[in-house]
């Protein structure tokens, strides 16, 4: 079963937040946690209507690291959709039906990430996520009202089929990702390259969704890389 | 090749107006018809952004059937849907997905209908459309925003492949609907059952996306059957 949370990245206008949580109850979901918000003032509790209570249940951290932390899959949305493969913060990206294709049968939380109204997710943000999902429209006015994005996503998700395959907990694959920079670094690895190449790394094991147990394999592989490069020394 | 027309019906709120305008552009929609609505003030151009020419070249009229006349096929769209196919105003009702699938390879004008913010479509409303769609939301909470609802219809209808099988135009449609109830005087069918038929026909015929030529057909067929009633006379 998937457990999904929306992550509103430093939201700038209360009445978005309110909406946000309106959406989210009519598509059944709960957890809503609010990164740096603006002030949650009375224009978010006339647009949150009937689900008040999403709203004074929601989180509010001051990390995006906090607010994913016990995540088996952290998904960034995004109109800036990449253009060639040669660079890997926004590509390859998904269409939110893949994205429910892809969490069928899955078990865990998903935490799918909206950046605020001005400029969406950064980089920086968008290098955190698994994954890249990007609502198909026109590209004459591609950038849509914040609590429209998060309506399609979620519209989307609402029926996903559930299931008992466990998607590994975010820390553990964190720690992979920082093995696997560790191995580039044993290896002389060229520097220049490096964030490139991790970052390419992240978005192929991030839509591939690891289990827990394949997180450990893959860790073992690379602590027995390690040793041997070692022995040789 | 299909038009897509979104009709408001009585909107109360112009930013509600303004995102709907929007959301239109994301999507690469143009035709905005308002029946009756608020005034548009400065609110509406805010939540447009970037759509306000959307926003101004939209028609405004002050009844349904101005909205939709020449339509070929009309959507209603609700929250509420029926629970026995006995009534036939929101029965049968499809899910945003199926009416695309319905769309595909049709040629025409489609106009979908959105009721007002505080009750929705009236059954009034309701009836003169040849198809019902309900969004498959939450039943603690089913009611969503306007803009909302809006976005994911036209999410889902923003690429529909396009077709040369032309729909009937709404007026001889409707032209066949009042053969038919004249039919039904003809043959003393009991008047107050009337009504409910005509309804379950308008439904029938309406998730059969009628073609001129079957409109036409049917109709000359309607007109032969009244003939021979009247010569036995």
């Amino acid at each position: 079963m998937i457990d999904l949370r929306v992550v509103l990245a430093e939201p700038l206008y209360c009445g978005n937040v309110g909406s946000v949580a309106r959406v989210m109850k009519n598509f059944g979901f709960e957890d809503l946690v609010l990164v740096n918000p603006c002030e949650l003032e009375s224009e978010a509790y006339a647009m949150a209507s009937h689900a008040i209570d999403i709203l004074e249940s929601s989180r509010t951290v001051s990390t995006i690291k906090e607010a994913i932390c016990d995540s088996g899959l952290v998904v960034g949305t995004t109109s800036k959709f990449g253009t060639t493969t040669d660079e890997h913060v926004r590509m390859p990206y998904f269409p939110p039906k893949e994205l429910k294709d892809k969490l069928k049968g899955r078990d865990g939380t998903v935490s799918i990430l909206f950046g605020r109204e001005d400029f969406g997710l950064v980089n920086d943000l968008i290098k955190k996520c698994d994954m890249v999902v990007c609502i198909p429209t026109d590209s004459k006015y591609p950038v849509m009202n914040l609590s429209h994005a998060v309506s399609i996503v979620l519209y989307e998700l609402c029926d996903i089929k559930p299931g008992k395959v466990p998607l590994a907990k975010k820390e553990n694959v964190e720690l992979l990702f920082d093995h696997c920079e560790h191995l580039l670094d044993e290896i002389s690895y060229p520097p220049h390259k490096k964030e490139k190449t991790i970052l390419m790394i992240r978005r192929i094991l991030g839509r591939a969704e690891l289990t827990g147990r394949e997180v450990n394999t893959l860790r073992g592989i690379l602590s027995r890389t390690e040793w041997r490069i070692g022995r040789d020394r």
